[in-house]
């Protein structure tokens, strides 16, 4: 019998509660190919515990003796060797790059301007200073202030999903008629900020809203198990 | 003998002149398939002269007795009637969707800012008061209000640019090691501003100026020996 995969993922005191967008992308990719995992759950700073990996970030994706770091390189592993599972790149996986890049350049910078200040409260006493002292380095201010005022921001951000919206236009996924991993890049952001934050980044008569919730309702609504602040 | 394939362009009085961006891409995608075509000259205002396709809009291809007006279902026909050729949507041609969502929604309406006051001067006087017209209704002003002070907006533009050069980290197209539809579909809106503007839209040290350079070097510089103004 095949031992389950494991999947490092990002939590804090919660271990239920995964909220790295990355670790979504490859979470959602699982539910997506129907393959059972064991999520195992990892913090800020445990550095030495991803050793075996030679990498020093989740998701790290562990099957059997071989373990694959990097969310792009795990989800290629994945539709080579799970080949009667769905294929989530389908052809070539260049244009799919595209949408990580935008996703990683807009949408997920654009969130983390949203929510960064939701994320301390979850961490534990380990692994809170570092995220803190690190977050403020790179926003330059404190995290209250990155968020200060962000319901009057939301029309900014919402009007950067243009592209989405226009793309799924006609269509139920990104993917097309079924998910595929143009979907998973882009639903790790939103499950990220779901998982953090109260804040509502969608409004319900977006038709980015009815995506998501489609997205949610995949595998008899794993996604939606997920604990979240209704987000 | 196979006919020839005629594609109808956007032009103004200049016949070789080509400036729609959706014409483009279909150029492009010939010169990267490596088929001969017959340029016909279309101008703003000529719809009923493409009443044999049904259709309002350029580009419009034809292949003998088949018209295929819209560029997504030119792209996908010529891949489906010349299989012998590089194909330009591999495998899904779902995520090349959002890469058109994003080019039309940002890159696209960002150019359009840039260049649109110089286009008036390149077009006939049939088809120059309907350009202006309706383009200064869509902008709400004058047209040189629209790209007044357009070169201390070039850094904004430039800034929207991101998702490309983050997707062409450590690879020469968009398409991955050869050019396929992604590369077109934005080298489309690049062409159109060249072949309307003296405007420089990328520095000459952003990685985005090298990839143009590759796609207008392709088959023997096809797309570099087109008419334009140094842009």
């Amino acid at each position: 019998m095949a031992m389950a995969l494991k999947l490092y993922e990002l939590c804090g005191t919660d271990a239920s509660r995964v909220f790295s967008p990355f670790c979504w992308r490859i979470r959602m990719a699982l539910i997506i190919k129907g393959l059972d995992f064991e999520s195992v759950p990892w913090r800020f700073t445990e550095t030495e515990r991803l050793a075996f990996a030679a990498h020093d970030k989740v998701p790290v994706l562990v099957d059997g003796d071989r373990a694959v770091p990097e969310s792009w390189d795990i989800v290629q592993y994945l539709d080579a060797t799970r080949p009667s599972t769905p294929s989530l790149l389908r052809g070539n996986p260049a244009p799919y790059l595209f949408v990580a890049a935008w996703n990683d350049t807009v949408l997920q910078p654009g969130v983390a301007k949203l929510i960064v200040s939701d994320i301390p409260a979850l961490l534990g006493d380990m692994e809170r200073p570092y995220f803190v002292e690190s977050r403020e380095k790179r926003f330059g201010m404190p995290l209250a202030q990155v968020t200060e005022g962000r319901e009057e921001k939301l029309p900014a951000f919402r009007a950067t999903l243009q592209p989405l919206r226009q793309a799924l236009k006609g269509r139920d996924f990104l993917g097309g008629d079924k998910p595929d991993y143009a979907d998973c890049i882009v639903f790790g952001s939103f499950m990220w900020a779901r998982s953090v934050s109260p804040l509502r980044l969608l409004a319900e008569d977006d038709a980015l809203h009815a995506w998501r919730e489609r997205m949610l309702d995949l595998s008899d609504g794993a996604a939606r198990r997920a604990p979240c602040f209704g987000g």
